[in-house]
């Protein structure tokens, strides 16, 4: 699991005074990226080598408003769930108070960058990969 | 139900050559938004009543990719869950050769713009959204 | 010279109750895409023949606020500044009361697809691009 | 005058496989926002005093991609012009190789929140604002 921060930029409001609901999806990429270099896995080094990571599938909830200048806590969690399947579990906390503003997952295909085809994922990529099953309240 | 079109920017590709996963979240948005205009309820009015319509829930899957100037047809359907609780579902097709790329949903709080709180949709919003039971294939 | 027409996003506004000053550089990556597909030079076909126009600068004037749900209308004019330097200028008004919002230029490199590095622009795109030595009010 | 940084999101790439161009205004108005943070004014401390800060002007050079996952340092210096107008410049390097990608500067009027109208900028403001007059290479 990784936790990482992000303060909340005025460009990502919007005119409901809160942070708009698209801006999470940026969040939880940040935070699988930061999730995978923990794990030695660059994102970008992985698709040097030939492996993108897609997302296939999203669900969320919000839970609470985000304010502009807002710092938050993206914590991410990985899961393979096939050899050819990924999924990420993301928590989003404002550190102030620590209330939790959101829950969501995303669900990626191992592809080959070339081929733009389902592959397995690589050896060195499952040896890292967590396997955190008891990533609570998972949506 | 609505249809609607959109033209995928530059600006919405990312370094894999597509449209980037966020930016169905803007085209769910103007499909619920040509959606209400259609109903007579344009959203830019509804917030003027008082009425806000935040995303407290979403679930979407993507199933092709879209390229950069590819036109999308934005297919919107609303229901009325209970009286505080809006769902529109969604589906986007690529114009050219009616490719499904992503279904996707949103739910929605009924908020009161001033106090913020959830509030019972009024009678002229409740007589005007669709239940359309019979919206194929909901995630 | 080439109008075009976009309403402004829900996801576009931010907390001031307008919308934000960055979205102004998509609609001007949107009108100069139509500029080019009207002297039948789409720019997905360009970059497929291989000729990139990064922007290399820009400026632009803020002249009055634009809300959610307005229509804009783009209107966009191309200059050849040498053979590797294309400049585009625009302004952009406000449909319902043809208030002008925003005045502004980009300056492009014609760029080598492969090699990433300036190239003279193809003698195909240089007889398209008009040489609209007239457009008014340029900043 | 600030220096903070950021990391290039894979959101902010385009299919030209860097960075798209208007990332750099929101980088800028981060740059901003921490420059007025390490003042003791914080922009969203002022908002709520009931001063505003949009955009009026902006003009920038891009002078070498910056990709994905490349860290930035934006350096931003703050000068008031006159009793109702600021302008911020700024220069954005690369971490790693210390490249100057990109060199800009934003003019902003200051608005009374209420109004809308231009104020004078309060002497809580104006004391604080550094006059930088010797920020080098104005564009």
């Amino acid at each position: 699991m990784n936790t990482c921060t992000e303060r909340a930029r005025y460009a990502e409001t919007d005119q409901m005074g809160v942070v708009h609901h698209s801006v999470y999806l940026f969040w939880m990429e940040i935070g699988r990226t930061e999730l995978l270099r923990e794990e030695g896995l660059s994102y970008h080094e992985m698709e040097s080598r030939g492996v993108m990571l897609p997302v296939s599938k999203l669900g969320c909830k919000y839970i609470s408003p985000c304010y502009y200048d807002d710092v938050v806590e993206i914590c991410s969690a990985a899961t393979l769930l096939t050899r050819v399947k990924l999924r990420v579990d993301y928590k989003i906390y404002r550190k102030s108070d620590k209330a939790l503003l959101f829950e969501g997952y995303t669900e990626h295909a191992v592809l080959d960058k070339e081929s733009r085809k389902i592959m397995r994922a690589p050896e060195w990529f499952q040896e890292r990969v967590m396997l955190e099953e008891d990533f609570q309240n998972r949506i």
